[in-house]
C-alpha cells in the first residue's frame, strides 16, 4: 500500500497533542460505518455514558463535539450567553483571554478579572467582582492554563459563582484527566473539554457536558442561538437516543478512536492517571532543579500535567527546542501570548505522563544544557554560568 | 491489542459516508505528530495544493475546516453575511433550507427562492429575485441536494448572480469530486465540502475555497465575525504558511486521511472519477428500471453520485432498508424531511461508485423486491402487482 505521507514519530511532550495509544490509533482505523447505522448508536451511547464517568456526572447533555476544543468553548458561550447579557470572564492566560474574545464575538457584555501570567484567579477576587456586578449572568474561567501551566481552583471559584446565582462555564480542555474534575460535586454548569491532551487521543473532539442549570438556560433564551452548528438544542437532539434527529454527519473514525480512549482511561482507574500525572511533574521539577532551571508558576498553583520553565538568559529558545526535536526527536512547547520567549512548556500528558519519558526528556535536556554552557564558555564575552548538569 | 469497539463493516452506499478506503484508514491511524511540527506544515500544504487541484482554483484561502461540513456552510455563511444584511437563498431541499437557517441564525435578512423538492432552481427565478432585491449582497445554493438528488445548475447560478454583482456561496458537500466543480471558470466566491462523501475518507473535515472577491468582503466588514471558532480571518492565519499563527489544534490524523485521500483521487484523475459516477448511475437506473422502480427527478437535472428512488405503495420503507441492512449488509438511505417516507436515498459516491457495487445492490433489491410481490400475494387484499423482477 503506497502512502502519501509518512510522518516521522516524535515524543510528544509539548501543549498537546499527546502521544496517543496505538490501540487508539488502531480503532480509529476500522471500517467506517453510518452515523444512522444502529452500531453507531451504540457507539454514541457508550461514549456518553463513559464521558458521564470521566466528567463525575449525571447530566444527559454530555457529549462529544465534532470539533476541537475551540467548538467546545465557542458551544457553551454561543449557547448559554445571550447577546447583551453580562458575563465575568476570569482571565490568567491566552485561554482565559480567548474566552473573553469569543462572548465578545457573540454580543456578551464582558466583564474581565485578571490575573498575572502564572498566577491563579483568587477567589475573593470573583467575589469582589460579582459584588460589584450582581447581574451577572455567568461566570467563565479555565481550570488547567495550557499558556502558564497553572491549576486554577475550579471548585472555590464555582462556589463563589453559586453564592451569586451564576452559571460557571468551565475550560476543563488540559484539565480533564489529569486532575480531578467534579462536575456535580463542585456545581459546573457548562464544561468542555480535548481530546488530545490526557485523554491520549488525536485532536479533533470536544467533550462536553451541560447541568440542568444550563440546558434550563439555554431552553428559556430570548434571542435565537448565533449558530446553526453549534445549536445545542439541535446536537443534544441527535444525540439524544429517543429523537436520535440528524444534525450532521458524525466523525466516526473519531468516535471510534475516543470510544477506545475512553475504555482505556477507565480500564487504568481515573485516580492512577491522575496519581501518574502528579508523580511524573514531581519527577520532571526536581529533575529541573538539579539543572538549575525554574518554574514560572508556584508550587501551589502548578498543573501537574503543564509545566512551565522559566528560559534562563544564556540559552536560545528557538535553538533549544529545535536540537530537542531534531537531534532527540522530542517536541517541547514555546511559549504564547506575553510569555512568548519567556518559557518552555513541557506537557506529560495521559500517556506522556510516564517516568520513562521523563527521563528522556532530562537526560536530552541536561546534555543540551551542557552544550549551551560550553557554547557560552568559549565565547569571548560569555554570559552568567548555568548551575550544575545533570550528568 | 483490545479493542473496545469493532464495528461490522456494511457496503455503504447511501447518502454519506461512502466507502473509505483502506489506504485512508490506514493512513489515519499512523501516529500522530504535533500541529506545529515541520511535518505538519508540510502536510497542510500540501493539503492546500491538492484541494485548490480539486476545486480547480488558485484562490490562497483554500483550506480543510476542523469540523463537517456544515462547519463549513457556517464558516461560509457567518464570515460573508453581516447582520440584517440581504442574502438570497435557493431552496430545494433540505440542504438549501440549512443554509437559510443558519443565514437566519446570525442576522442575515433572508430571501428566499423556492423549488419543489426534486426541481433544480432555475436560474430566471434567480433572475427575477434579483431584478427585485437588487440590494442583495450574496446568492446561497446548494450544488448536489443530497435530500433530494437534484443537481443544480452551479454555472448557470454564478452567472446570473455575477450580473447583479452578489457573492455566492455554494454548497458542493456532495458534488465536489463526482461532477465538475469548477470555482475559478465558474466565478465562485465561497464554497464548502464533506470528506466523506466524493473524496472517500471519513468524516469530519470540511474543505472550503474563497475568491478574492469574498476575502476583501471578509476584510472589509462592518461587524465583528459573530464566530470565533470558524472566524476566517484568525484560520487563514494559521493556514498560512508565512504566519503560521496559532488558533486551534488541527485534527492531524484526520488530515494525513485527507491527504491520503486526494492522492488517491488526483491519482486516478477527476475526469475518470467523474465518469465513473455517471457510469455507475447508468447502471443502476437501467437495473431500476428494470424492477419498475422510478426516479424522483428528472434525468437531466439527475445528481450522479445520489439517486432518489420513489418507494412503491406496496413496499415498506423501513423494512426494507432493515432487510437489506441484515441480510445483504448494505446501507443505503431513507428520505428526509418532506420526503421521507417517500423515497430511497441511493449513494454511489466515491469508493462507492463501482460498477461490483451496483450489481450487489440491485441483486439483493431484486431479490427483496420479489420477496414483497409474494408476500403481497398472499395477503387476501392483495395491492397492485409490482413490475417484474430483474432475476
Amino acid at each position: 500500500m503506497h502512502l502519501s505521507f509518512i510522518p516521522e514519530s516524535t515524543l510528544l511532550l509539548g501543549p498537546g497533542p499527546s502521544p496517543v495509544d496505538e490501540s487508539v490509533l488502531a480503532a480509529t482505523s476500522q471500517p467506517t460505518i453510518g452515523h444512522l447505522d444502529k452500531q453507531c448508536f451504540a457507539l454514541m451511547n457508550e461514549i456518553k455514558q463513559m464521558l458521564q464517568q470521566l466528567f463525575q456526572t449525571r447530566n444527559a447533555l454530555t457529549i462529544p463535539l465534532s470539533g476541537p476544543g475551540s467548538a467546545g468553548m465557542e458551544a457553551c458561550v454561543a449557547n448559554l450567553i445571550e447577546p447583551g447579557e453580562k458575563v465575568v470572564v476570569c482571565i490568567n492566560g491566552a485561554f482565559g483571554q480567548r474566552i473573553a474574545d469569543s462572548a465578545r464575538k457573540i454580543g456578551g457584555n464582558v466583564v474581565e478579572i485578571r490575573a498575572a501570567w502564572g498566577q491563579p484567579i483568587a477567589p475573593n477576587a470573583l467575589r469582589d467582582t460579582l459584588t460589584r456586578n450582581p447581574d451577572a449572568k455567568s461566570v467563565c474561567f479555565v481550570h488547567g492554563e495550557t499558556s502558564t501551566g497553572v491549576l486554577n481552583d475550579a471548585q472555590a471559584l464555582c462556589a463563589v459563582a453559586r453564592e451569586f446565582g451564576a452559571l460557571t462555564i468551565v475550560d476543563a480542555v488540559t484539565s480533564l484527566g489529569g486532575v480531578e474534575v467534579k462536575v456535580n460535586e463542585w456545581g459546573i454548569d457548562a464544561i468542555f473539554s480535548g481530546t488530545q491532551k490526557c485523554l491520549s487521543c488525536p485532536p479533533g473532539l470536544s467533550p462536553i457536558s451541560l447541568s440542568e442549570r444550563a440546558v434550563t438556560k439555554l431552553t428559556q433564551r430570548q434571542s435565537p442561538i448565533p449558530s446553526w452548528f453549534l445549536d445545542l438544542s439541535l446536537i443534544s437532539n441527535y444525540w439524544d437516543i429517543s429523537s436520535r434527529a440528524y444534525h450532521h454527519t458524525a466523525p466516526i473514525n473519531a468516535l471510534y478512536g475516543l470510544h477506545q480512549g475512553l475504555s482505556n482511561l477507565l480500564e487504568e482507574g481515573q485516580d492512577t492517571l491522575i496519581a501518574r500525572h502528579a508523580e511524573c511533574q514531581e519527577l520532571l521539577v526536581s529533575g529541573l532543579e538539579t539543572l538549575g532551571l525554574e518554574c514560572l508558576v508556584d508550587k501551589a498553583s502548578q498543573l501537574p500535567q503543564l509545566t512551565t520553565i522559566l528560559i534562563p538568559d544564556y540559552m536560545d529558545d528557538q535553538m533549544f527546542r529545535e536540537q530537542l526535536m531534531n537531534e532527540y526527536q522530542i517536541e517541547i512547547g514555546g511559549g504564547i501570548g506575553e510569555l512568548a520567549g519567556k518559557v518552555w512548556r513541557i506537557g506529560l500528558m495521559g500517556n506522556g505522563a510516564r517516568p520513562e519519558h521523563v527521563e528522556l526528556l532530562l537526560d536530552a535536556m541536561s546534555q543540551l544544557h551542557l552544550r549551551s554552557f560550553v557554547e557560552i564558555e568559549m565565547r569571548p564575552d560569555h554570559a552568567p554560568q548555568p548551575a550544575c548538569s545533570l550528568n
